[in-house]
């Protein structure tokens, strides 16, 4: 099945979506001169400033998530690639505000080297930045290489709070570093999307073919098996969460169920079910459940479910109130 | 391709969505005993009751929409199957707080003939019920005979403000009659979804094809043609529905742009520039944007783009907070 998608050209995608995010919008973003950015316009003075970025084709990761309470500006790369040094450098100048930056982005190897060399490049010119970067896929052994995917809501929601409150960088980023500490991710791959402009899918899989824990682009997973019935399924990918961490009797969790991509809400809300019975069953109790397309492969089909372990200082910041194109949620929900 | 969704039976598919909506609506929501309908906890008492519902299988529409500001209870029938007319009528009794009940839903013929049954057995109780049927697909010449489709998101949310504050059934009535004539869509489809359990596809398309306002079941549209440019087809739906009303200079406009299963934000975004390019030429502003899956038929690719013209009341209504699984808003965004 090639791809069949409703673009202009695929050499125009990354322009095209930022003009439409920033239409969509109403005068709450704005490209930041020089740069493939999009920035609030409302953005206070003093703030600790909170950049995210990533490659584009994810939406509505990373760039759809900027706003009051939460980020201040996102960098786009081209379509599954790492934003540039110097699209990164520009939009950390255009944000810093006297009380520096903090990066989160997720943990790949072209992201990493191109957000340290702006960092560096940052530096150098006397602003001071922090990374935090997302790495939440249980499905990766070697914690260091873990990839960053679905969590990011969670770690951009609880960083968009911090740098909104805190009175240093410093204090935003241990805030950050202690939501990913209690962030964990597994997804599940049903069928592949394609990129947009040469059809080409991302990953093979045969069509009664499931792979647990293969990562958004089709990065190996932990298993490959039949399709199974959305119960065994939902009880193996909440073993899997909860056994990392690992989570424990008495833990309150938010749960956020990632669609990424083509999975139906229907699915989600399916697999809701299950998760929810085993966590019971393990005497973990879930405070709130987030569900949808929050970062999507193109036409992917699957999901993910993420679990954040909180405690006060991080329900309070996953509750803070924030507004964005993506995410907007009000005092007391 | 065939269908491949994570599910436990087909049979299930309806139990198994509710108990997965009311566990993640953490205490907003609960079942109608009795019915298979989902109604909002916190129902206040005198209020106008409204009422929504359809065929499942197009989550969030409609049972996402339950909530402060948004729909009461919502009725749900089987995958693409109008609700029966005894669960209708137990949600109505349920839901009825002495100032009668607003019926909401898509203009289709099994839908209609199963929510008058019920409305003729509640008058019979003397339960007063008015309905709006949702009619807002322009690839339907005659009026009478009008789908609805994802304008129904704006349908429900003018309603559900309109029945907070309405002091009787008829005014909240009147209100939403206006929106529904101030209301039109189109949609089109790049590729069909398919049938949980059976894996059958709702349509056939060749793969190089799309359709101009095909339903979201396959029901016939406009127009067949190859898969134009982004900026060609954009450009051929805003016509349609803008001179179908017909939208003039100088209207304030709210647009919808629903993602009917796999297609993606990069591509709603993306489009976004010509329509709002040629609705700018036309002279009609758009006051606001709302972009994702509102309306989907599984994972069905293609999109409908709505325009509700506006006015003071309209805006009023479009405008005031809610609060659901599906849409949240606070007050001023």
């Amino acid at each position: 099945m090639k791809g069949k998608k409703i673009i202009n050209s695929p050499e125009m995608l990354v322009p095209e979506i930022m003009e439409g995010l920033v239409l969509a919008s109403h005068d709450q973003l704005h490209p930041v001169p020089g740069a493939t950015a999009l920035m609030r316009n409302d953005m206070p003075e003093d703030k600790v400033a909170l950049l995210i970025g990533g490659g584009s084709g994810h939406e509505p990761m990373y760039t759809a998530f900027v706003g009051d309470g939460l980020a201040d500006v996102s960098v786009l790369g081209n379509i599954f690639a790492a934003p540039t040094p110097d699209n990164i450098l520009e939009a950390t100048r255009a944000v810093h505000r006297g009380s520096g930056v903090l990066y989160v982005y997720g943990n790949y190897a072209g992201d990493n080297m191109n957000f340290d060399i702006a960092a560096e490049l940052a530096q150098a010119e006397g602003i001071e930045t922090r990374t935090v970067r997302v790495m939440d896929d249980v499905a990766v052994a070697r914690h260091e290489d873990r990839r960053g995917i679905a969590g990011a809501f969670y770690q951009v929601k609880v960083a968009g709070s911090a740098c909104r409150e805190a009175s240093s960088l410093a204090e935003a980023a241990a805030v950050v570093e202690h939501a990913r500490a209690n962030l964990r991710t597994i997804g599940v791959a049903v069928r592949a999307g394609s990129l947009p402009g040469t059809g080409k899918l991302t990953f093979e899989l045969a069509d009664d073919e499931i792979e647990i824990g293969m990562g958004a682009h089709g990065e190996p997973g932990v298993e490959r098996r039949k399709l199974p019935l959305a119960e065994n399924l939902a009880r193996e990918m909440t073993r899997l969460v909860v056994e990392d961490l690992p989570f424990r009797d008495g833990d309150e969790v938010a749960l956020l169920l990632n669609n990424l991509g083509s999975s139906t809400l229907m699915e989600l809300m399916i697999v809701n079910r299950t998760i929810r019975s085993v966590l019971g069953d393990a005497g973990i109790s879930v405070r709130r459940t987030d569900s949808g397309p929050y970062l999507t492969c193109q036409e992917m089909a699957g999901f993910s479910m993420t679990l954040l372990r909180l405690d006060d200082s991080l329900t309070h910041h996953l509750e803070a109130p924030c507004c964005s194109l993506g995410f907007t949620q009000s005092v007391g929900t």
